[in-house]
């Protein structure tokens, strides 16, 4: 039994039928930092071998469960308990989503609180008399066609939800491999270079629809998400093609030179 | 290979190995209401048994899957393509969580865009060559103490995400079971109740702190969140009361009155 601050919600699983099941419960609880696990009941005894064995660098969950005969014992020490469930019930209860829930989670264990999140049994779920002491059911919003969802998917949705209602993950990063973006006048003298290069290999034509055409180029450089990198990668391709122009136009000079 | 109008993004399972995890992935796909499923040069062929047999009650998701020889077959209708990574690369790339992914996601499909998501191989995941044609990474933001996430795990946060940013679903609802919540005019009753038999049975007291006890009876009375049922059961439980302790004053007042 652990002894560490309720900082995080208990997982308790009900009367879990397969091994395997476990096993993947706990590296799914591990995957978002969760660690206090509780099982009550299990099918197939204590410890699990199977379990162990799909934990696979999560076993120190399974080491550290709580394994109690009934729900009630498992539920001792919980001052605000969800149940999760797939399908309504003959409760009155609140039935949140697992964002909802997490948030609320997260503001009660901040509080001082101790949660609870139970999961039922693989086959069955959970049972009215499972459910009763619960203050608040969990519902995942899945597609109602196919709904099932087995006790590992379950226990990831949730314990995913309650990590993201903690995370400071900025929603987007740039990754900058060893460069950075390209500055206003980089990207202006690109402008210019590709205005210069192209203008000698008469790409602006015909005459009229030159100043359209060189507002889109620029218009494209100043859209496009350019690193410096970039930057000199086109500078570098302009002046190839450059060399490349002037070699073959001295290489076509040359014999006519020799035919003078 | 389907033909339905791309209203949701496509998921590419890139040279997967296990056919269980193929088939785990079409059903984490189903259960948020995703269908389209593409395969690239899965390692033990196509179709594939072990992906049938796991993916039952989503089968159709694998009978529809376009198989491909190569990822950048695969890709080749979508305009907007997400690579789903857990370590960081060297490569210059937005890298952004599944929740802001799923949401631009979103805003893409709904202005005619057609949206890709990669998922890489169990052991290794996605190369560098599979991701230097993403236009964006998807980086689920895992405990960095254990951030192995499996194939069909990832596919349903991802998938889960996909449903979640366009889900109605209220993110707290009361489920009431034949009743409702009791009106202010009922809980006040239950009020007068309580203050009646309590007065009667002697709870009050001292009488310099009976304002205050009706204050916090009333008080919990209103925080409660009491539905007419819970007040019916009250007031039941109140008049039995009342009427176990006549009983045993009648009972208790006979024998006296023998022996007068």
């Amino acid at each position: 039994m652990s002894v560490s601050p309720p900082d995080q919600p208990a997982f308790v699983l009900v009367r879990p039928q397969m091994g395997e099941n476990i096993g993947a419960a706990a590296r799914a609880m591990f995957n978002f930092g969760l660690t206090q696990m509780r099982v009550t009941a299990p099918r197939d005894g204590w410890p699990n071998e199977r379990a162990v064995a799909l934990a696979s660098g999560a076993g120190r969950i399974l080491d550290n469960a709580g394994i109690f005969n009934t729900t009630r014992a498992a539920l001792r020490e919980a001052d605000y308990i969800y149940a999760t469930t797939a399908r309504p019930r003959e409760l009155t209860k609140p039935v949140l989503t697992p964002e909802r829930a997490m948030a609320q989670a997260r503001a009660l264990i901040d509080s001082g609180q101790r949660v609870a999140v139970l999961f039922g049994p693989e086959r069955a779920g959970l049972e009215n008399d499972d459910i009763a002491p619960a203050d608040a059911i969990i519902s995942v919003p899945v597609n109602p066609d196919f709904p099932s969802l087995n006790l590992a998917q379950c226990v990831l949705l949730v314990a995913y939800e309650w990590r993201r209602q903690g995370d400071t993950t900025p929603p987007e990063i740039i990754e900058f491999a060893k460069t950075r973006f390209a500055s206003g006048l980089e990207t202006e003298k690109l402008g210019d270079h590709f205005e210069e290069r192209l203008t000698q290999a008469g790409f602006f034509h015909p005459p009229d629809k030159i100043p359209h055409m060189k507002t889109n180029l620029r218009n494209m450089l100043g859209r496009l998400p350019l690193t410096l990198s970039d930057v000199q990668t086109f500078h570098g391709m302009l002046r190839q093609f450059a060399r490349w122009q002037s070699k073959s136009a001295s290489a076509s000079s040359a014999p006519e030179t020799d035919n003078d």
